[in-house]
This record gives structure tokens, C-alpha cells and sequence, in this order.
């Protein structure tokens, strides 16, 4: 297992994550794609959660619910620890998908967690400190467009009144979607004494990129969060008869746009980050009308959050050629996972490598609110995700499980 | 009145001109934007069909419906005319709009046509042949697609099969909508005898381009219609997440697309021709997703039908570079109307511009079917159209009602 740290895996660990793993396999699945179509407060996200409740059950776990709707199972009494000031250990991830997405983002943090605790059991591991596993709901924000939802109400980082009133596709809003669910959209609030029981946490995920087939590595420490954002770029034009108007006489907002995609690719190049445009809107969107505004949407990334604005701002001078605007929607600065706690981990792993992400994750939240925080990624030999060709082979993943195990028996086995 | 040959406009036209116009300014009208929302089988369109039902008894003519829905209104008996040797000349246009569309294309058609027989009333002219009125049906196709729906399965340019079946934004059938307005669809089908009526048909609309503002004329004769056509572009990817593939493990289909776009504009000015993406859809189509598939509409026309197929060609071979494809939805090749009418206008209208025009009209179907026909354009002072812009003064339209009274003196008042 190499870099993957001391072998601590066992017969029945692999066992019972083969078995989830089949399990969650048929939830929400395209039968003509092969993706995923799990989103909050539908359907499908029922049956995931209630496969939640039924493995912690199997393995006499405590199930509770925080006033957002995300699950927890729970080895040993955290609020005991909160009390005695050694708060838990919170492993796990969510459950929900993108549109069209891939089996592993998400579901392999959870499924891998419920797999580390049976090989701790196994062993006759007997933590000092509580365990936790939990599943955070909307994580990708598929449905509602926010992502980790349900950690960012959890923390106070989106309030509950803005959470309740997003809606969908079809116009429901989150409140509605809950209610449906048999919840009360009332109860959305953040939730200290949830927060509170997690003094550690450790997601595990697919790694959506390829710096782990490069390197030959199994298993990698996440360190941070790169700093990133979305853009509005919208240019304008004059709607006008695409038969009929001279080339000379017409204002096409499209040309604009389409020098924008042009120029954002350029500049990500020319500054080291990660840049894409993936969602267009057309005014007024007609075979034979030439557009009169295009809104695309930006999203870039990258290590140093001064490239990434630099970045931006040559996208901006390009649209202003053409009368267009960037505006910023969302910015997220560095999110750094707790040093301590990363080093700890790297060091307990031996020689694993240790990456940034490009990536959003719940972990990220709860770093920004102040739980010691920490990742860990498995291989993804293609490094594609958010597809249905998102993969890792079921040697990676049972070293990702073996990765946790030893992550969990260092920080519950040992007063920190 | 100039160029718009000699002068025949009367008060009382010009007065019922007026009111016509009022009357139809509110119906369908976004109050918000000011354009127009009358789309074919709506409440807008019923309010419409009553409106020249109104128009026509008033005038005692007799109102007609053919198999498809197209309104006609009768001065004197088509159908004696028909055995007569002598078919009718009709003259109007189109009352449905495009979505927020002008107040000018199609009504400005059907109102000059009716201003058009008051005036020949006024001056006492009784006609050799019938005149007719006509509002074709679901001209623009805002709502089920194909443009000149009404006149093409009239003229069998489409089955009424493909009419049925074509479905708007909500999923519902033009079968449905025809039933829901009260009529049988099954009744659609080409309709010869009515086709057989038409012994002439000049259609006046609005330009939509700018040729009247640099000629400094008020009014022309339309002489053909340019070849044109509508394909697809569509680009392949690979869908992966946007903030954490590196670049050059990125496939984004957006860039192909926008490449095509610059190509397509690049190769209309190199080849003399108008070329437009005035809509496009995305798949996964996700803030975060990189594409892994953008289809592009590409409207192009021009005056030479070779130049636009080069202009494709040169779009088609830019997309080959990101394993993209071109492929064509319709294609129409050169118009002409009736060269002997088109002449008979000319001379009658005294050294009056003559035009092609890049935008399908019905009375290009009819051309099509082998009805004698000839078109008038009025002035547009900013040459937009398909949009609430669309303008022409009230002076050019008189000019126009003007043309065309002189143009029905001629053709139903002397037996051809």
C-alpha cells in the first residue's frame, strides 16, 4: 500500500464497503448515461438518507439530525465530550450529486467512513473520544445553485432566510422542497451545538484532477482550498432581424461573448489558473434574431488568489471592448485546512503527498468556522469527475479506507 | 409622395389608417419592454382573428377561412372569378409577432391593405376583379417553429402531419392549440381551391434592413427573396469539473463554440454575406462543469447562394479543429417573385427602388407554389425589426398604403 501509510485494512472492512457500495449503486441512476441525479429533497436523496440511518443502525450508532437536515451518526456520546473537552471525530461527507454526476464524489467519504469504523471495530479499536460520521445535505447545490448548503446554514455562513427562499429549476423554493421532505423549513437555522461536538474533521473524496496519477500515489493529505469565484459576463447588443440587419449595422452581443470564452482560456494560461465558462443565456435567443444580451458565467481558480484577479480583470478589459460588464458574484479567498492538523495527518501517513484543491468542499465551511479541519483524496486515474466516467479502482479506494483508519485511530485513540 | 409614384391617398384612408392602428397597439403588448407577444392559437391571436373579422364586415366583405386558418377577406366573388378566367388579387400579410417583436412586421401589411380599399372606395373605383384581404396564420413561427406554417400547408409546402405534430416551449402540439382555439386540426391540409383564388398577391411589409434610408425612398418592390438556411454547430467535450482539471487535461466544447461564432462572422464580411448564432444550449450546462457539449444555431443568408454555402464551409472547417460538426437544419435557395409583376410594379410606380430582401415571407411560399407574386418594403428608419425598435414614420406609411392603392387600380382594374 506504499504511501498509503501502516496497512491497517481488513477482510471485513472491504467487505461491508463492497456491500454499501452496491447498495448506493442503483439510487439515482441514468440507466442511458450511467450518471447520477441525486438532489436534495427529492425522491432519490430520501432513499439515500434513509440508507444512512439503516447502516448506523446495523452498527448501533446514534442517529441525530441538525436543525438543517444534515445526518449524524455517532460512536460514543459527543455531547459527554463536549463536556469533558474532547469534542469528537467527524469523518464522512454527502450523499447528493450534479446533474449527470459521478458515483464516487461524495458517497465514497460516507461509504469509506462506515468502512473505517467496522475495521476499528474489527481490531477492537476503543476510542478515547467519540467517533462521528455524518452526511451533509445539497452539498453541491444542483438544485438550489448554492453549494454546501447545508454546512454553510449550519455554520451561520448563509442564513437561513436566503437558504429558504432559493428555488429551483421548476420554481420550488428550498422551503417548499422541505416541507415536501416532511421537515419543517422553520427549523433551518445555524446550529452551534452540532458544531460544537466536532473537534476534528477529516472528509475524504475522490480527487478531481490528476496530481495523484502523476505522482503514483494512492492517497494524498489535503492541505487547502484554492481561492475562487464566479462571474457574471454579460454583453450587450440590439436585438434586430438576422436576415435582413448589415453586418455593418448590427450590435451582436454574441461576438462579445464569444471573445470573452476566447480571452478567458488566454488568460488562464498566461497566469497559471483555471478558468471555464459553462453556462450561457441568450436575450432573446432566437434561430433568426441576433442577440441583443448574452450572459455567460465565469468561474475561475487558481493557487494565487492575485493571478486569479488578474485573470479576471484581462477577461474584463476584452469585454469592455465589446459595451460588456464583468460582475462578480461569489468570492472565496485561500481556505488553508488547520496546519496542525494536516501535518499531524501527513505525518501519521508517511511520505503521502500533500495537494491543494481546486474544489469546494464542506470541509472548506467548516474550516471558515473554525473546526480544525482536514482532507484526504483518492486516486482518480482519469481525473475526471462530475461525469459519469468519474472512477477509482477498488484497490484506491480500500486504501483511502485504510488511510482513514489510521487518521482515526491516531485522533480518537490519543488526548490531543 | 416622390418615388412612390402617383399620389392617391385620401383622407378618409388616412383616418381609418389611424384607428386600425390604435385598435391593434394594445393587443399582446408588453407593457414592460413595449413589444409585441401574439403567438399563433392564443388568446392574443383569437383577439387578433376577431379584430379582421370586425375590419372586414364592416366593409362588407366576405369572410373566408381555408383548411389552415389563414383569414380572407373577399371584395366581390373569388370564385367567379376563378371560373372566369380571372383569379383575384389579393394583398395583406401576417398579425402574429415574434416574442417582444415590433408593432410593424405583419400588421403594417394587413392594415395598409384595408386602408388600401378604402381609398379605392372613396374615389368610386370598382374593380375588374376581386380584391382580396388576407391574414396568413403563424407567420413567424415564434411558437411552433416553422415560419409560414399558415402558408405552407396551404400550399402543401408542409403536411399537415409535421403541422400537428410541431410543439411549442410547454410541450403542447399545434393539433392541441388548433383545438383548444375552437377548430378541427384535422381540417389542415393544403387547400387548392383557396390557393386557385389567388390570381396575384402583393404583400407590403416593413423593411427590415436599411436599403430605404440610403435611397432616401419611402417605398420599394420587393423582387426576391435571398437563398438561406439554418445549421447546427455543434461541439463535443468532455464534462469534468471546472475547478480542478488543469488545462491541458481539459476537452471544453465552449471553446469550439466560440471559435465558430468569430468564424462565422469572420467568413460573412469575406464572402459578402449576414451570418448570426442567435441561440445556443449547453450541455451539462452547469456554473462548475466544463462542457461537454455546446450546440449553436447559425442563420446565414446572402444575395449569392454559392457565397453562402463558402461561408459555411468556412464556419464547418474551424469546427473540424475541435472535433465539431456542422450540419444543416433547412435550406432555401434564391426567391424571385414573379419577374413580369415585379416589372408591372416598377413601371407603375415610377422609378421606385427594387430590393431583394434576406427574410422569408409568406409571400415567398406562394412564389413557391406558382402564385404570381410581388412584395412592397416601407421605409424603416433605424432598419431594426424583431424588436420593440421596429419603426416606420407615419408619413412612409401612408406612402406605402399610396403604392399600394395604385398597384390594386392597376391589377384588378384592367384584365390582365
Amino acid at each position: 500500500m506504499g504511501a498509503a501509510g501502516p496497512v491497517t485494512r481488513t477482510e471485513e472492512a472491504a467487505v461491508t464497503f463492497d456491500a454499501m457500495w452496491r447498495d448506493l449503486g442503483a439510487v439515482g441512476r441514468d440507466g442511458r448515461t450511467g450518471g447520477y441525479h441525486r438532489f436534495a429533497w427529492t425522491r432519490e436523496d430520501h432513499t439515500l438518507r434513509e440508507w444512512f440511518v439503516g447502516e448506523a443502525q446495523q452498527r448501533g450508532l446514534d442517529v441525530t439530525v441538525d436543525r438543517v437536515g444534515n445526518q449524524w451518526a455517532w460512536w460514543g456520546d459527543p455531547d459527554a465530550a463536549v463536556t469533558a473537552g474532547t469534542p469528537g471525530v467527524v469523518t464522512g461527507s454527502h450523499l447528493d450529486s450534479v446533474p449527470d454526476g459521478g458515483a464516487f464524489d461524495g458517497p465514497l467519504g460516507v461509504v469509506s467512513a462506515f468502512a473505517a469504523l467496522d475495521a476499528l471495530r474489527e481490531k477492537a479499536f476503543e476510542p478515547d473520544r467519540p467517533i462521528g460520521v455524518v452526511n451533509f445535505v445539497d452539498e453541491e447545490g444542483a438544485r438550489f445553485g448554492v453549494a454546501c448548503a447545508g454546512s454553510r446554514v449550519l455554520t451561520g455562513a448563509m442564513t437561513a432566510e436566503r437558504a429558504r427562499s432559493l428555488t429551483d429549476g421548476a420554481g420550488i423554493s428550498m422551503a417548499e422542497a422541505i416541507r415536501t421532505a416532511g421537515r419543517d423549513p422553520e427549523d433551518l437555522g445555524p446550529d452551534a451545538a452540532t458544531v460544537r461536538r466536532v473537534g476534528a474533521f477529516v472528509e475524504l473524496h475522490v480527487e478531481q484532477g490528476r496530481h495523484l496519477v502523476d505522482v503514483d500515489a494512492p492517497v494524498a493529505v489535503g492541505s487547502d482550498i484554492w481561492p475562487h469565484g464566479r462571474w457574471r459576463i454579460r454583453t450587450l447588443g440590439e436585438a434586430n432581424h438576422a436576415g435582413t440587419t448589415r453586418l455593418e449595422d448590427r450590435d451582436d452581443a454574441m461576438l462579445g461573448f464569444a471573445a470573452a470564452v476566447i480571452a478567458a482560456r488566454r488568460a488562464a494560461q498566461a497566469h497559471g489558473c483555471v478558468a471555464t465558462v459553462g453556462k450561457v443565456a441568450v436575450t432573446p435567443g432566437g434561430v433568426n434574431a441576433i442577440a441583443s444580451e448574452v450572459t455567460g458565467w465565469l468561474d475561475a481558480r487558481g493557487v494565487d488568489q492575485a493571478a486569479v484577479r488578474a485573470l479576471v480583470d484581462d477577461v474584463t478589459e476584452v469585454v469592455a471592448d465589446f459595451d460588456g460588464l464583468v460582475v462578480e458574484d461569489s468570492w472565496t479567498g485561500p481556505t488553508p485546512f488547520d496546519p496542525a492538523l494536516v501535518r499531524r495527518l501527513a505525518t501519521r501517513l508517511g511520505g503521502i503527498p500533500v495537494i491543494g484543491t481546486g474544489a469546494g468542499h464542506d470541509a472548506g465551511i467548516l474550516a471558515n468556522a473554525g473546526v480544525p479541519t482536514a482532507m484526504l483524496f483518492v486516486r482518480n486515474p482519469t481525473g475526471i469527475s462530475h461525469s459519469p466516467e468519474e472512477f477509482a479502482t477498488s484497490e484506491d479506494c480500500h486504501a483511502g479506507v485504510d488511510a482513514l483508519v489510521t487518521v482515526l485511530t491516531d485522533l480518537a485513540g490519543a488526548r490531543t
